[in-house]
């Protein structure tokens, strides 16, 4: 919320109607004002907006909402609108995902959301993954191509936001956006190549804010974009804005922050020291490998329970409606679940013995049928191949490594960690006890894990409504050591002992432990 | 010149080019660099120019000279070049000019000058005088039209010097105008109507710089245009500029700087106060009121002597061509003249008895020849009237009221200026012997007055050169006491006196007086 404690970017200003005693300009008399209140030194305007002045002031008779806003420091005027008109300040806050993009309409002087909405990347189209895009920027007009993909997408949404809460996109004065550095540079049309080849350097990593008329974003014209800092080709400023959400960066005990995915990206600190790294853990974590992997909707298996004594399997699907595949934290849930049941042994091999009628191999190869065809929305089996788990095992060792390698190279145990808080709308459907069930996570309470659900969109509306959130954006990252993960020998032997279920030392895992004992 | 000392905006940066272990971005690696130099906090980068910064550091092996700006104190990237690439980093200083705009073409990393060319304002189609301009800019899409037309001229300037120069209009980095608050409003698009309706408000005194994209303006898209900032409606940045050029703000003793136009306008001070006025002074002093009346060019008088025994006139024409009229230095010098030959009386009437042969009346108005019709360049008598005459001791009895009235606000005597700098392209053609001689300017050695020429224009350049004169036009601007001219009774009495010649209080004048007498 915005309060006088925690101020926003609107702000009240009356000054004097001018007369022959005093006849500072329009544009400076108004920012006087501004910075009397501000206790800055300059506030900037723009000309387009400069030209609107002399009439509003008129109308409003000297008492006006300004609607402002930090560009790394500066101060800047966004927009005025008279003390009593009609009309809302609206903003624009945004999770720029490469596969999912999310918007939420804002009312800027109660912090409040009017509306929120979200939309397949259209980059897509080009490519699902960041390796493609990237590719198809370097070619002959790619990079406006798919900028402009991206581009379009974002204003038709604004434009459905609008409609539907009755506002004009004209009075939307701000926008904030977060997305991994790939992400942000294509949006802002950046020629993302160098993000992929070593050393890995992107083109900016503190972007200035800019205009919606230059980057051609169908809200107010001289409206400001602000693109959360990025600390890295692979650390996007959707990290930053996911710290700022969790508050780790605040906190008097240290915390981790995990961005569970295709690349697993840690944040591990509090108030004093940030330490981040990034690795890949494979798409299986996400249900992106198997043949029935899909990504969270109708039908989608999210949950799991089998039964260790019958072998029964209970299924949960997205609104309960019959089986069509299973998503990531389906994946992880199966997973324990068979591990617990016996049907796949340490090692994460498939035990015929426990699979009995369940069993299947083709080609060499070993499946386990979760969904048999009557019980299907496909009219076919829905089965999880040897191939599929060796795969996700593979996944949950990357992430465990990278937890215990981020850990120790800071000096601190899993037990000295206050909160593990799990980033990410697909992180936020993860069951805590079974990812600790396999091993892709420490054994820690389960109340010590705190899922945040959409934390870069979260972060991205704290800065719209706080200031002090904006200045946390900026600090936070010039305060993150980044830690390239080296795959060493050190590294390799930690990963191999982590391709257990749950480990090759149980020890680690001692509330699994008296689980399958 | 651009020196240690003195530096100017062309700033060299060397940075280590990335590599693993220093993954900065491109744009923050390189304003790292630059804020080392600088000692500065932030720099900003405009989007477009981000857009190049990859290519041209890694072409430029990291090695790069950086064309930087300061927008009121906060810095600006504004053009990268590579250390050792061809090519200059170039700029544009403009004098934006009621009836002429005079552009100067600079190297910036020398100050040296490439080329410099003028024009008449093309505005002067809509109107010669600024209320014409503003009442059409008031009218639909007026503003757009008028805005346009100088556009336009200054973009046919600009490409013009750029090509004698055989340089690229992308090679022009910055620009910087100073114009009056009228002129400055119309190119920037600025609605002026304010300005001339009391209490006189500009739209703004102190315009952000704005990019030559956003403005139209045919150089580098993403160089930066800086607009000298006004003190209100009727005192300019054009004088502001003159002030730096003159050095009066920095001096230790009092000056004083008089722009001679329809519009007189005064600053007087030191490094410690500074204070200001502008009056009307009425055309006639820059020769606008007679039929023959007309701007410097070949075939005007500029220069005359009156033979006191003869009465037999010597005349200087410009390039000595055959004589088509007068300009207002001209004009003064006449009257000067005609005084000291005893043609005119000291109420400014013309003395029949000394004419002689010169006189003409018609419709019961008095006027003396100039030039017969023979030695005419027209073929038609070149003729000054009585109601020319008068008219032009109004003007200069208003200059001197105006001069005796902020010298006397502020406590000082004309003996106290140590130096009287005239400014304007018109002033610099005036004779201050002449001047002195009608009592338009105090009778002060002559060797105090010093002439600038085109000031503005001087001014303008001095930013371009030198970050310490940037500084210093923020700063004046800052320290201007601007004191409104209260035309009471006690300005009335004073302007009555100074209406005769060349006073009636002739002991003010007394090297006039030997003259006479």
């Amino acid at each position: 919320m915005v309060t006088q404690a925690n101020p926003g970017w609107v702000v009240p200003v009356s000054v004097p109607p001018p007369s022959l005693n005093d006849n500072t300009a329009d544009a400076d008399r108004l920012i006087s004002g501004l910075k009397s209140i501000l206790k800055m030194d300059a506030v900037d305007v723009d000309l387009a907006l400069l030209k609107t002045l002399p009439g509003q002031l008129r109308t409003a008779n000297y008492q006006v909402r300004c609607v402002c806003f930090k560009d790394r420091g500066r101060w800047k005027l966004v927009g005025v609108k008279g003390m009593t008109d009609a009309g809302i300040c609206a903003a624009i806050a945004m999770d720029l995902g490469t596969t999912r993009v999310v918007l939420r309409l804002m009312n800027l002087e109660t912090g409040g959301c009017i509306g929120e909405c979200a939309f397949d990347n259209p980059q897509i189209m080009i490519g699902p993954d960041i390796l493609e895009r990237i590719h198809f920027a370097a070619g002959s007009s790619g990079l406006e191509r798919i900028q402009a993909l991206i581009i379009d997408g974002v204003n038709q949404a604004i434009a459905g936001l609008c409609k539907d809460a009755e506002i004009s996109e004209d009075d939307v004065f701000l926008m904030a956006v977060a997305g991994n550095t790939a992400m942000t540079h294509l949006f802002l049309g950046l020629p993302p190549q160098h993000i992929i080849r070593e050393p890995y350097i992107p083109v900016v990593n503190f972007p200035n804010t800019v205009t919606a008329k230059d980057l051609g974003i169908c809200i107010q014209p001289f409206g400001r974009i602000f693109i959360f800092p990025n600390v890295g080709s692979y650390f996007g400023g959707d990290l930053i804005s996911g710290i700022i959400y969790s508050g780790l960066h605040d906190r008097e005990d240290v915390a981790i922050l995990v961005d569970v995915g295709t690349n697993a990206e840690v944040v591990l600190g509090n108030r004093d020291w940030l330490v981040a790294c990034a690795g890949a853990a494979g798409p299986a974590l996400e249900g992106g490998v198997s043949k029935i992997g899909m990504t969270a909707k109708p039908g989608v298996i999210d949950r799991i329970f089998i039964d260790p004594s019958t072998g029964e399997f209970d299924l949960h699907t997205i609104d309960e409606r019959p089986p069509r595949g299973i998503c990531g934290s389906g994946m992880i849930d199966l997973m324990a679940q068979l591990f617990l049941a016996g049907m796949v042994d340490i090692q994460g091999k498939l035990v015929p013995e426990k699979c009995g009628s369940r069993l299947r191999e083709t080609d060499g190869i070993r499946r386990i049928v979760i969904v048999g065809e009557n019980a299907s929305a496909t009219g076919a089996e829905l089965s999880i191949s040897q191939v599929d788990i060796d795969s996700l095992i593979r996944s949950k060792a990357a992430m465990y490594t990278i937890l215990a390698t981020i850990t120790r190279y800071v000096g601190v145990t899993f037990a000295d960690l206050s909160k593990f808080f799990v980033a990410g709308t697909f992180g936020s459907f993860i069951n805590p006890r079974s990812a600790i069930t396999i091993g892709m996570i420490p054994d820690l309470p389960e109340t010590t894990y705190r899922s945040l659900g959409n934390s870069s969109l979260g972060g991205v509306a704290m800065v719209l409504i706080s200031r002090d959130a904006l200045d946390a954006a900026a600090a936070v990252r010039d305060r993150i050591t980044y830690l390239e993960l080296n795959v060493n020998q050190e590294f390799m032997n930690r990963f191999s002992a982590a391709k257990f279920l749950p480990h090759t030392d149980p020890s680690l895992f001692p509330s699994v432990r008296r689980m399958v004992l």
